[in-house]
């Protein structure tokens, strides 16, 4: 059970001109799911993306960060698929990988260069190179701009849920749309999560700016997410800007345009690495995790970390239970070596739980379990050492994680 | 279900002359448990200690630390409550923890200095030091050099059996006895894990030597298990050198005494340490996983230690589910920064999983399986990068796990 996260109504996805997904059921890992899914860009997009840092990656995300890097400007397609991950699979796996993205761009009359592949599920089996080949034609038969929401079901794994999120702004006096889906539920650490995320707008953006816009949007949303720690293989984030908007092209982020566009695609970002979160395996409970008065951002970033990944802490959050004791630990462990425990203050949403590195005078265990019953949580952390902060996003351990885990393959 | 792990019998417990153990039942949690044990030395006995790096450190942590620095050779008593971790308790909890250690050095006529206190159990809680007070006469009463079985019962916390280990050996012509106990189940992770740990023996070492004897030994032993990744406020390894043997006292570990001295104790100390894991909370599966080819020491641990606490590979453990690309995954993301996937090699115990980065041409899946289904299990990843080799002792995921720690305190 998902929390508080719903189904997305296909009529709230706005389209993005200049983009239109196709999705077919190619059977690659089980029949009659939609497994394969193609974004076919127009002309003069721009394209930027952030990938795994897995130093096991897989074929696709080697060869789409080689792409990406020669080319930002001339992208034309993005193939996903589900059921095999194509990662652990040696030089068979590339070989695979530029066969079928090769496949592809025959197909669309491109070139290999101009298409990016993806792909997520179980690691070191072969990927089904024929099935996806022979998928591709129905899928780009099939692609239109109003193609969000099966899109959104056609790139999940473990998803209990699409997850998909639309907005409308306005940028340098133009109306722009901005639309994204993301995949993902468990093996979800930043540096990337096991996620996939796409967030396409029809703003005009200088090729260029776009890897470091992607950067940017990632650093404010999916690399704020956790549920279980690990680092996926296959992790990538892909921002698109079709260019088609009435404005003149945003050539720096710093700019009054630049942070109009910010602060359009962010909000889609976060609510797209938001609903990973709220999709985690297992998760009963969303967490959010704020650690204040860090002497730098890392030390910040580390110690809300060391809370989210403590399995006694995910665990207490599940049963509802204030044995808060396990956060103060995981703040002591979290590798700050000169820490001064008497200075730490740590808040359960309005509770204060505890002050100078002890229990709070006034804290009364009846007020902590209100809260822990609560299925949104916020934990605020002060460490008393200076002025950087940092937020992220994560959710509790049940029964039903072991068991989502244990099954995943069978 | 603890994994091969058995009740030690009383018999086979040597006495260390020069030791008495007591234990009560004080009702410092729960009523009718052993729940308070004292070490009682006789003059003249060699003390070393090993600490968690925790940085919110229980208040008897620092106390032993402090009282160790300063006095090797001089310590005269022990003692151990469960129920409560005196941890994250401030002042309050430095001020019970004096008051507590201050009546057991009355009751014997020795200073407080003289005494190591230790707290296992709940976090950020107040300790009970009354009733700990009031039950020390009769732990003192009952104390005797065979009491080794309910000293094991009494340090237990979440353990579903006792933990004590025993041998005789010849040191420099000598025979002397060596006999420990340990306890923890949960939040273990090295440097050290939840748990309490005291090795005895009547071998006579120079009191300057214990902190390095201590170090040496956990180095080897406790500091090489992880049950779920989380470092205690509270883990302490004592080692106790009772100096009653018939032989010239051991200075030097490097000496051929010292070598023998070790030879007697490491294998004690990691009995010890692998009961912890065997007993892991809802353990199912004992995991000994060895990273060879490391560059440096510090890297094949790295590895070894992203591997033992990926909750992906283990709940595949769990499940018996030979998804062992998520092994390769954790490889991935141990942080070596230039890790070239393509040297790396992966057996289960004598099935050759992954080789060049990939599947091995001769890996079936049967045999993956057969090996999964095993309750001890031995991981062994070739990283092709230099000699050095590092070995950890871990246990699975399993629904179990979750209960134990969502139910803990209720």
């Amino acid at each position: 059970m998902p929390v508080n996260l719903y189904a997305p109504d296909s009529e709230s996805l706005l389209p993005v001109s200049g983009l239109r997904l196709g999705v077919t059921m190619a059977g690659i890992r089980k029949p009659n799911r939609r497994d394969l899914t193609v974004f076919l860009l127009d002309e003069g997009c721009s394209v930027g993306g952030v990938f795994t840092d897995n130093r096991c990656c897989a074929a696709p995300v080697t060869v789409c960060r080689e792409r990406l890097e020669a080319n930002t400007g001339d992208i034309r397609a993005l193939m996903v698929n589900t059921g095999n991950a194509n990662a652990g699979t040696g030089e068979a796996g590339m070989r695979d990988c530029l066969r079928t993205s090769g496949a592809l761009a025959e197909l669309l009359h491109i070139t290999p260069e101009q298409v990016l592949p993806f792909s997520t599920g179980v690691i070191i089996e072969p990927l089904p190179a024929d099935r996806i080949i022979a998928g591709l034609p129905d899928a780009v038969a099939n692609a239109t701009d109003s193609n969000w929401l099966h899109a959104a079901q056609g790139i999940m794994t473990t998803d209990t849920l699409p997850k998909a999120a639309s907005t409308a702004a306005t940028l340098d006096g133009a109306r722009i749309t901005v639309t994204g889906i993301s995949k993902g539920s468990g093996m979800i650490h930043p540096n990337m999560a096991t996620m996939l995320g796409f967030i396409a707008t029809d703003a005009c953006v200088a090729p260029e700016l776009m890897p470091v816009l992607a950067k940017r949007l990632a650093d404010a949303s999916f690399n704020r997410i956790t549920v279980d720690g690990d680092t996926s293989t296959n992790d990538s984030f892909i921002v698109i800007a079709t260019n088609r908007a009435a404005h003149a092209p945003v050539e720096d982020l710093d700019s009054p345009a630049g942070q109009q566009l910010l602060a359009a695609l962010t909000p889609v970002a976060q609510a797209l690495a938001q609903a990973i979160v709220r999709d985690g395996e297992g998760a009963t409970k969303f967490i959010t995790i704020t650690v204040a008065g860090g002497k730098t951002q890392g030390e910040a970033q580390k110690v809300a970390y060391a809370i989210a990944h403590s399995p006694l802490v995910k665990t207490a959050f599940y049963a509802s239970d204030p044995n808060l004791g396990r956060i103060l630990a995981a703040i002591g462990y979290a590798g700050i070596a000169d820490l001064d425990q008497h200075g730490i203050s740590m808040y359960l949403d309005d509770v204060h739980v505890i002050s100078g590195g002890g229990r709070h005078p006034d804290y009364k265990e009846a007020d902590g379990q209100r809260v822990m019953q609560q299925d949104e949580i916020a934990v605020r952390v002060d460490l008393a050492r200076g002025d950087f902060e940092h937020t992220i996003w994560t959710c509790d351990l049940s029964h039903a994680y072991v068991s989502i885990n244990a099954d995943y393959r069978s």
